[in-house]
């Protein structure tokens, strides 16, 4: 199929992009020697895993225990389950574990430990953790100097069915960052506090064998990974213009786009409506934060992909986007009814979750689709 | 079930509030003579549907052709598609056609028309069409008193393959005011604006047998509507925060809430960790504009879905969100890692889209699922 024949709005995956990020990403932690486990949470598909995966260990972390289930159908079995474990998800992790899958589930919390304990000794199951260090971007996670660390560290390896596996950290306040340098600071704080971390556990004799660390911004920029097993990115097998504006990625390197077709033309105020709205683009801000006129995208040629100048979303609504030009008047004979525009999106992860499938661009051709697994 | 045997995140439905909330619009507009043909872009579910046609002549608005190909499978065929039609979705249209509903579809463009009338023969499709007006939303729809609505009007009519049966608006602009006097006035706008359309093209001796208005806080203040033969509100089933700050609604009335478990404590910063997150929640921020301390949604006790005071959702990541307290310390003994709590969304449109399923509770128990049609 060409562009021009899919239903829209739907989403677009350049299958070359796509390819050559995550043979960047691949190639850049084996030069660190270092373990690529690739965060699915963005992609959420088993086609994507593959490639990413591809010449690493074939290791993946999700964001839900849906991403863990379907991975595993598909014969993925090593997972993290990078979100702090609550006791009432401890009985889908350990159908998991009954399936053949070795998942590593997150806590910071040393009140849960013995109800963690309780629930897993019902299930019969043999739970492996790894805990949460917070190194400054205060979701969640404990500091690595704290007390508490060595605590629920003793406690884990007390508890009969809880195995503690290492520590972990997310340096997601990378994303708020507007420079290289600054970026590079947060990326030596990530490595340097879970590392540290570590060094505290073992000095209490405490094993730690896993020191996982990793975000998009710090994978790219990070110069030091000494004491790290583990990288965690997966914003970057799409990038998105949020890392565009940080300086993360070249606007040619977004894998992602939201094919749309316009549907109607508002000559006062001068704007292009589209079929994709809040639905289709979501309501994602943040690339705004870095750059002037993006609004809820950009708007690029359907068959290159090339940016029109001056052309963003402005405004969106359910499943209308208003499209507005910085650069004089639109001109709508360049855009009738039923033309084809794709939009670059702000955020990768939250546009992509409202899509079920892929299609698959493959040098300007669509041969195929690939499925997505939403939800919870 | 009960709620707490509830996977989350997970979108919960209170029918007793839904249905309170159908019969008082349906009540309302049977008041004023008017059909109600219900918007279905928010709920997205038959069962639904059916609540809200009921003491109605059972025709319906979509904002997909999915949600058209969804709602005739269930039995509904008089369906209004209210997103101007581009040829490229013609093809669909005719299908559902086929299969025997009754499509409307609405343009506002005077160019579209011969190539949505050689579309349709060549699909061998009549289609009914409304011209889209504009009342003040500045999205989509033509200005009543243009020249160009007697064009279009007479160029669909004597179009082979189209049926002009009408006006439509939508006054979506009334979700900008933050008191009823301003919606009352956007209201009176909406109704004589379109029925100005009608007139219009009636003293042109061009018939025009639907006249078409309606958002829900028009619907909901709107005191005359004459000359209107059909209101289309959607969001007045579940309510949400936005409209509470519009002063639509009551808290109260609000039929829909995310639950959601407390993954995390963060101490310092005093913050709850919830796996509801950026998906499960939205990026949506509407609510803001009229209320302080909003932030992605309100915290709600999930046993009787009372406001938690000073507890709001002040921060989304993918799957985390953050509770901030306005009102002193977080008392975190009180919400232990797996407590159950409720988010009352900003905009329930796009916060239920997140997801496939509503878990209906009913006296506090949850007996069945409906499913939704989310997509394109």
């Amino acid at each position: 199929m060409k562009l021009n024949e899919i239903k829209t709005p739907s989403l677009i995956i350049d299958r070359q992009r796509l390819v050559k990020n995550c043979n960047y990403m691949s190639n850049r932690m084996r030069k660190f020697g270092v373990d690529l486990r690739p965060h699915l949470k963005t992609a959420k598909s088993f086609e994507i895993a593959k490639i990413a995966t591809n010449g690493h260990f074939g290791g993946i972390t999700v964001s839900t225990l849906a991403e863990a289930s379907y991975f595993l159908a598909n014969g993925i079995t090593d997972i993290t389950y990078a979100v702090g474990i609550s006791p009432d998800k401890l009985e889908e992790v350990s159908d998991l574990l009954d399936k053949g899958a070795r998942v590593r589930v997150i806590t910071d919390n040393l009140a849960v430990v013995p109800v963690l304990q309780e629930k897993c000794a019902s299930l019969k199951a043999n739970m492996n953790v790894l805990i949460e260090i917070d190194t400054g971007g205060l979701r969640g996670g404990i500091n690595p100097e704290s007390e508490e660390l060595v605590d629920l560290a003793k406690a884990i390896e007390q508890a009969n069915n809880l195995n503690l596996d290492g520590v972990l950290t997310h340096a997601g306040h990378s994303y708020e960052c507007d420079n290289i340098d600054s970026i590079r600071l947060v990326a030596d704080n990530e490595r340097s506090g879970v590392v540290k971390a570590a060094e505290i556990l073992r000095k209490q004799g405490i094993s730690c064998d896993v020191v996982s660390a990793g975000s998009t911004p710090t994978a790219v920029f990070v110069e030091n990974l000494d004491g790290i097993t583990e990288m965690r990115p997966g914003a970057y097998m799409f990038f998105d213009l949020d890392q565009v504006g940080m300086g993360v990625c070249k606007i040619d390197d977004i894998a992602v786009t939201v094919l749309a077709t316009v549907i109607g033309h508002k000559k006062d105020p001068q704007r292009l409506l589209i079929d994709a709205g809040s639905l289709a683009l979501s309501k994602d801000l943040s690339a705004n934060q870095f750059m002037d006129n993006v609004g809820y995208g950009l708007v690029c040629r359907a068959d290159n992909c090339s940016v029109i100048p001056g052309l963003y979303v402005e405004r969106t609504y359910q499943e209308h986007g208003l499209i507005a030009s910085i650069s004089g008047p639109i001109e709508f004979d360049s855009f009738p009814i039923g033309t084809k525009v794709r939009i670059l999106p702000n955020h990768t992860c939250i546009t992509s979750a409202a899509h079920d499938k892929y299609y698959v661009l493959d040098n300007n051709m669509v041969a195929e689709t690939w499925d997505r697994v939403n939800g919870w």
